[in-house]
């Protein structure tokens, strides 16, 4: 009998290999109690990875190909005699049962925080005689609760820089006895805050809630600080004025199945492309080992990282900055999605894995969904002289995760096209983080109210999206191409001329989106020509001049966040450098190992080709609008990566043009009729 | 009995009041020739039409509401004694049947074309000599026949301006008898010009042909032009691989129908939106009277104008520049569209007229699609206490309409959603606009070898939205906001704030898009404030940072096209000022008329709020790649105008958030079960 097959080197732990590196490192620490954060795979080294995928590629894996060894990175806490948690992460090889490597992370870094943590501080708060008083100062009226909502401490300017959490406090409405009724209504102006090493309450910050002219005093406000306010419903059943019932069905059916096929665990075949997809706790849903009709085009796409700042100039605000993704981690917090709420048609999930404190690993089921979507007309054409039009549906593949992050969520998705595109779709969406303003006020410097009582800060998001090409190869070169104006009139005698000028990226750097320059960022393989155009192949993208950053260079935010300065930032590929912000956020007070330190190094990138790393951060400054009450609307943002003289043709050109059969007339019973002229099978 | 109703004076003439306009204009003109261009309603004084609008909201129509007058503009040309063409424009009262207002047109313009004169072109290509002569020595193999595509002249920098037109000159391949074999993979180095007076070829250009060296010289190719060109179909039939097979069908299914209902001819109301659709031979589809639960929010939307430069130095490409609005009319050039090929699920079509140069109105069916689609995710919220996801499907219902001029196609459409925002769409697609070059060279400054022998011209697209606000009401005022870093430590002690500052427009002006500054334009209603910010009621979108016109400054190209220089304009309302480049753009040696014009006035814009307009200008560069070949994927831009303050929450709060029944998971037949907890009805 054949061995059974080893799982794919990107394939995710499996729960039984996930145990044994649980147990690997339980009996390294036999004498300590141990407490687990997160068990998951450690992606092979690249030059390893490579190898593989390149006998993979050949169809020639067999019996004695070499696979890299399965690791697994685990992520504990040592609790010694001392009771102070010592951060740890051991690397795990997972088919030996051995211990690879070791790191004593804490002495330098906070590690991310955990569900267990968040857990800690609601208890805290609740046992803390401090809180109590501060809760009565606020005379909170008979019906209500206060709720506890758990958040980073963000960046501390203060000497030493201990592990804390705080809590953003709010009142929920229980009389209508429904425990989904919207506590954001009713924000109150304190924030407890808890020391991780004692777990108990140090202080209560007591916050500003006035108006544009009493900017930072505290205190002021009313004896009954919610007496202004008003409930904001969402959840149907208590809104008001009930749900609309004019709203008909769009259903999206695929009577013949989808296009698409899911080979082992991650293998993602359709329309030409195949890639894989994992998932982490980090980053959520990833993208491996990209490749179109034979031809590579990345090895890894990833969201990287993101940073949500407040611009409330009011302490302790400066502290209010999120790093969802190395703080709390996209895959952590990553929702179960349900069939026919998150997306439309014949759906696939993946499942991800969830670590409890006692190194159980479980199944999170539903964590990614896969299908396809229509998106509008693909290419047309109707020939002038004949009347005869060819028209064709775009259609995307569509890889799509949704996080949860205490009040907002954001909703990704890798979306795969038939014309060789691929876009990075991120959506903000969920509740907008407020605080309390005193009755009477509705101007302040600091954000928009959006409820009586409730003052939305003004904050950014910015995210870093990682492009880890491998056009035609691993060898690549990042271009920047501009088109300019050209004054010169021997050139440009009648003044309509323009000029696209090159320049390569000659070593690590930043760039920054330049649309008046039609500023375009060019991944190519610089040892292969486009036959057609003579150009060296490539795939582009238009990094989006969005707002960076707006916190002063030398603020806290501003030191943690050095990534969201820059458009764009062109690295040298090292093993495990995925984070644009630096691998550890919590509490950090500057960004280490992140693209900056990336770029520092100043290696040289050759002329002929490098193993470089294309980073492309992007903002929404959300000063909120009262629309954005009490759930906001998505804020979508698009990065769209295009081949750029990649294919030797539009690479959807054979995409059947015919007629979808099953739209209908207004009022009419009767589908549609026959195909389009010359259109074969039908779509 | 009741007279019959009067149609709403926003409704598009009727083929009965055409042809009275007609027989109007031509007992005016008894003792000439008259050609007609067209004939289409214009649209009542904006103070008649509002005072009736009001009457209309208000639910007091009666038989004693006094209707704007039924008026028709006429074009037409009256050829006199001399034969030569004089350009005229009629408005025509169609209920009294008599002419209002004259102008003689073509003593300082030139009117828009017909496809009457590109049918002249063609026959006098083949009549002339000189056509003959020039092919002659293009040595076109035998199998191929020369096909002239007619075009505008553009922009002469002569001392005189005839009208002239112009042939771009390619060959189709006639040996496969498709007669949608594509003939742009032959372009032909000559370019025909006729003189429209004489209907004669008066001299054929000789194209330059030469690489990245010989960039100016004429006549350096080879004998047989040809002979290095290759097929590149793009009909189904020719495909040299056939079209895939592997594309399961997306079926949008609407099993109740559609959400929508439309009224009278014009009047679309949905999801608490009403508007009214209209449609004229300039600018296609138009949106009119935009209302959100009772409430005004635009007078009218309409695409104004684009313009297309090309940036190749060499003569005469300096003449190529379409005004695809202004030249040949979007609702002239507009597609018919078909049911399942433009468009998924249950739709609408509202039909246009054509005229003959007899000045017989036919009906163009299918000019524009009105439909619903459903666009992901509109807000969703998972509440972190209790587990519950609560997410609601966002949608938009499309007005839609397709035009082709020459190689190229539009796709326009105005979206309409439920969070009470409208996107203006643009999809480039359709075949680029190529020229001859010789074999063996594939490098050029002036564009892109897309297939042997075929170079893609570099080019840029820059489109105008025109949008005329109501904000609950007529009086507006356009507000520039911008979010700005400070640097003043008193104000931002930690360095994390920012401040949001705004400047009203306070005279007309153009305005370039900051991204860096967040810059944002909002326009709002200075006497009307939203009751929880304080702010004043508006709708705002964020001007995309663009490459605007490239062309020098003192250009022919730049001085026809001021539009095309800047992202914002802002102008104070006259009546018939709807076009960005002017109402007369064909051969226009300059902006006559255009929002520099109207910039120019410099009219004050009171504090209280204005009857303003406001023009959204947005561009794109297009280098163009191997993979716009043959037709290129679509290129999607979107203006999105959301609102600001303009509700008291988000309007589509009240979105019913249940599950969809029809989807299903991958393999496995059972469709979703249930409703999500709390959901209301099925979406």
């Amino acid at each position: 009998m054949a061995p059974p097959p080893r799982p794919h080197p990107l394939t995710q732990l499996s729960l039984e290999e996930s145990q044994k590196a649980r147990d690997v490192v339980l009996q390294l620490h036999s004498k300590s109690l141990v407490s687990f954060r997160t068990i998951s795979l450690e992606e092979p080294p690249k030059a390893e990875l490579q190898k593989f995928l390149e006998v993979e590629h050949n169809g020639a894996l067999n019996a004695s190909t070499p696979y890299p060894k399965r690791v697994s990175r685990v992520s504990y806490d040592v609790i010694g005699s001392n009771n102070i948690p010592q951060y740890q992460e051991s690397l795990v090889d997972v088919e030996e049962g051995v211990e690879v490597s070791r790191e004593i992370v804490s002495t330098t870094h906070h590690a991310s925080l955990t569900s267990g943590e968040f857990e800690e501080l609601v208890k805290a708060v609740w046992a803390s005689p401090l809180f109590k008083e501060a809760i009565a100062e606020l005379h909170i009226p008979t019906g209500f609760e206060v709720v506890v909502e758990p958040w980073p401490y963000g960046g501390s300017i203060e000497d030493d820089n201990p592990r804390f959490f705080q809590g953003l406090c709010f009142a929920q409405d229980t009389r209508n006895k429904n425990p989904d009724s919207n506590f954001y209504a009713y924000p109150l102006p304190i924030i407890p805050v808890m020391d991780a090493a004692t777990q108990k309450i140090l202080r209560v910050d007591k916050l500003a809630t006035g108006g544009i002219d009493d900017g930072f005093e505290v205190g002021t406000h009313d004896r009954n600080i919610l007496a202004h306010c008003k409930p904001a419903e969402y959840v149907p059943e208590l809104l008001e004025q009930g749900t609309r019932k004019d709203m008909k069905p769009i259903n999206v059916v695929q009577p013949e199945g989808a296009s698409f096929t899911v080979g082992d665990e991650s293998l993602v075949e359709w329309q030409k492309w195949r890639f894989r997809v994992g998932f982490n706790h980090r980053e959520g849903a990833t993208i491996h080992d990209v490749w179109y009709d034979g031809r590579s085009v990345l090895y890894r796409l990833s969201i990287s990282e993101m940073t949500v700042p407040y611009g409330d100039a009011r302490s302790p605000f400066y502290r209010k900055q999120a790093f969802d993704f190395g703080d709390g981690g996209a895959g952590n917090y990553a929702n179960n999605l349900e069939l026919g709420c998150d997306c439309l048609g014949v759906i696939k999930y993946f499942n991800g894995t969830k670590t409890e404190s006692n190194g159980t690993v479980t199944t999170s089921p539903n964590v990614i969904c896969l299908h396809e979507q229509d998106a509008g007309i693909g290419w047309k054409h109707t020939n002038w002289r004949t009347g005869r039009a060819v028209v064709t549906r775009h259609r995307e593949l569509v890889v799509q995760f949704i996080i949860t992050l205490a009040n907002y969520e954001y909703i990704f998705a890798y979306k795969f096209d038939l014309a060789g595109g691929i876009t990075v779709e991120t959506r903000a969406t969920g509740i907008v983080s407020v605080v309390s303003i005193d009755a009477g006020k509705n101007k302040s410097e600091y954000g928009n109210v959006v409820s009586p009582g409730v003052l939305a800060q003004n904050h950014q998001h910015i995210f870093c999206v990682r492009i880890d090409p491998a056009i035609d190869g691993p060898s690549n070169s990042v271009m920047v191409e501009e088109s300019h104006a050209v004054a010169d009139k021997t050139r440009n005698p009648y003044g309509n001329f323009y000029e696209v000028v090159q320049k390569q990226v000659e070593k690590p750097s930043w760039l920054d989106a330049a649309p008046h320059n039609n500023l375009v960022v060019k991944m190519v393989n610089p040892g292969k020509k486009n036959k057609i155009s003579g150009k060296n192949v490539g795939y582009k993208f238009t990094p989006a001049a969005t707002q960076m950053l707006l916190a002063q260079d030398e603020s806290i935010q501003a030191q943690r966040a050095r990534f969201a300065q820059h458009h764009v930032w062109v690295t040298k590929y090292r093993d495990g450098e995925l984070y644009a912000g630096g691998r550890y956020t919590l509490q950090s007070r500057k960004e280490v190992d992140g693209v900056e330190d990336a770029v520092a190094r100043g290696e040289a990138l050759g002329k002929d080709g490098e193993d470089v790393v294309v980073w492309n951060c992007f903002g929404l400054t959300h000063n909120p609008r009262v629309e954005d009450w009490p759930v906001m609307p998505v804020e979508i943002h698009e990065l769209k990566i295009k081949p750029a003289d990649f294919f030797e043709a539009n690479p959807s050109i054979d995409v059947p043009c015919s007629r979808n059969l099953s739209s209908k007339l207004v009022g009419e019973e009767k589908e549609a009729e026959g195909c389009c002229k010359g259109g074969e099978g039908k779509l």
